[in-house]
């Protein structure tokens, strides 16, 4: 089904900008279990549920006003972004989706307050950020599933964007994908810590969409991956549920390395690990050795982020002096 | 079923000596397509068939003696080994299977000539060249499938390492394990070369009996192992019959990481690459990318086993100049 399609059956046929200026802001989001595969590569439809952490002020922030030109403006942290880049053309038929023809120009500004190259998707918050401030512009008054739902069209985890806090991305069985939204759970853990662990800058060899549907194609091992991924959900959502750490460390590590394993099963071999990733696996499963209740989660990148309570943290960030901290439930 | 109930089924109920004095060697292999998992532990019974390359001269030479003691002598690469050391105790247990109790204590030297620390399991070469020693001590006259079932009992892999060639080990289905044996495969292949490369020597936190056991137990995508090891040992006979050298490549090594995909899905994690693993498969894949038709494969341990044709030795040595060069189908 075209993404045109199912939004023609949800907003009025003329849509044209109810005020001038729009601005929203949504946050980064970490899966501590993994959304890998699409069932639906036009609409983002997931293989699996995924259930994410967002990391309350980490994120995007986007700002739409209309302006008196023949085509939008893109811009990123500042810098005018080149028409023909693959960054605005997505933005731009993105907006197209949503808009009548002969509605006005846009100009788009995107910041980004993520650490830069912390291998934090800036697509998931950017394209949360977008879906909120176009909704507001639009006058849509989408209710939170739709504007989930229309941020999933941008790019699949955006959909966990739209919300703060622990967010559950439910995959749905509609062949539109309107059942195929994220839901924020109700609860909270104040205590809990996220560590960003940079161990290499470098771009990443295949992205992840072109990674997803290599594995999907290519390996045979991601036959099991939807039930582990389901069955590790279950056991992360009761983990959040009971307050318990180290059921939801555990699920989450073990979740992480089971998508990065159905990675390395793909031909060609899909290895987003640099050797300084298995370096600190290794430094991780030797500290939780000893004792410290410290445990991992990696997207399709080299790149790590910690597990861990408030309790642990000096003991943390002394093992690892660059680790950047996020406190998801804490207000700053 | 206990290795001696089927032991008692093949071999006469006496079982002394005919000799004072006999010696065997076995080679070592490298399986293009791995064995990794067991449906039975006591006999060593494999989940899946396995396809190897046994490695011409390299491996074990054993020499058994009768001797006038009360206690078996062990000596490994003329070193004596501790009564209560595990490896003389593994094989003084294999030997109490295969005599019987008034039958002479023995001396049992073996020489590996294997490269030290060189990641290749010494268990499989040894146990076969045991395997043969005793054969001949006791008179067995056991013909070559039986040979290759009694090394089994010792190591799953020794199996394998009675033949030298390309050597398929059939899972069988037998209860007793007595149709689970290797056969060589009426195939050469001279322009084939194996380079042994080692990035680490550090020991092995797990070994291969204790990982086969963690992953089956714990790994939900193992449940898609099986299906994988027996396509790609169709595709390596193939390879071997065509003389296809990319089809073998590129499925020995999906195989070998396959298989290491399936450990990294285990809980705890099994991961036994180091970071110089990843770099050294970074490396063949970028000269892989340039042109040059080089593979890998790996065991459970940090260091690779390189594929190619004896035609690019010479840009194969030049990016590894540590790499051990083994010609499996020239005779020295």
């Amino acid at each position: 089904m075209r993404k045109q399609d199912v939004i023609a059956k949800l907003l009025p046929a003329t849509r044209l900008p109810v005020c001038s200026v729009a601005e929203a802001f949504a946050p980064s989001n970490i899966a501590l279990s993994k959304y890998w595969g699409k069932r639906d590569a036009e609409l983002n439809l997931p293989v699996n549920p995924s259930l994410s952490v967002s990391l309350g002020r980490l994120g995007s922030h986007t700002r739409l006003s209309c302006i008196d030109a023949a085509q939008d403006e893109v811009l990123l942290n500042d810098q005018p972004v080149a028409e023909d880049d693959s960054f605005s053309r997505k933005i731009v038929s993105y907006l197209d989706l949503f808009r009548s023809e002969d509605a006005p120009r846009l100009r788009i500004e995107t910041r980004n307050n993520i650490p830069t190259a912390a291998g934090l998707a800036s697509s998931a918050s950017g394209f949360a950020a977008l879906a909120k401030a176009l909704d507001q512009l639009m006058g849509f008054n989408s209710p939170p599933a739709q504007l989930s739902a229309f941020a999933r069209m941008g790019s699949g985890s955006a959909s966990r964007s739209i919300f703060d806090g622990f967010v559950e991305w439910q995959m749905g069985v509609r062949e539109d994908g309107m059942d195929s939204v994220a839901v924020r759970l109700p609860a909270n853990w104040p205590a809990l810590r996220i560590g960003l662990l940079t161990v290499a800058a470098a771009a990443k060899p295949v992205g992840s969409r072109a990674g997803m549907q290599r594995t999907v194609e290519t390996a045979h091992l991601y036959q099991s991956w939807p039930l582990q991924a389901n069955t590790d959900l279950e056991k992360i959502r009761e983990a959040i549920i009971t307050q318990d750490f180290t059921l939801l460390g555990q699920t989450a590590e073990r979740n992480a390395l089971s998508m990065h394993a159905t990675m390395i099963a793909s031909w060609p071999p899909l290895l987003y690990w640099q050797p300084e990733s298995v370096a600190a696996m290794q430094r991780i499963w030797q500290l939780r050795a000893e004792g410290l209740p410290l445990y991992f989660t990696m997207d399709a990148g080299p790149n790590l982020k910690l597990l861990f309570l408030e309790q642990d943290q000096a003991a943390v960030s002394a093992a690892f002096p660059d680790l950047q901290v996020v406190a998801p439930f804490v207000q700053p």
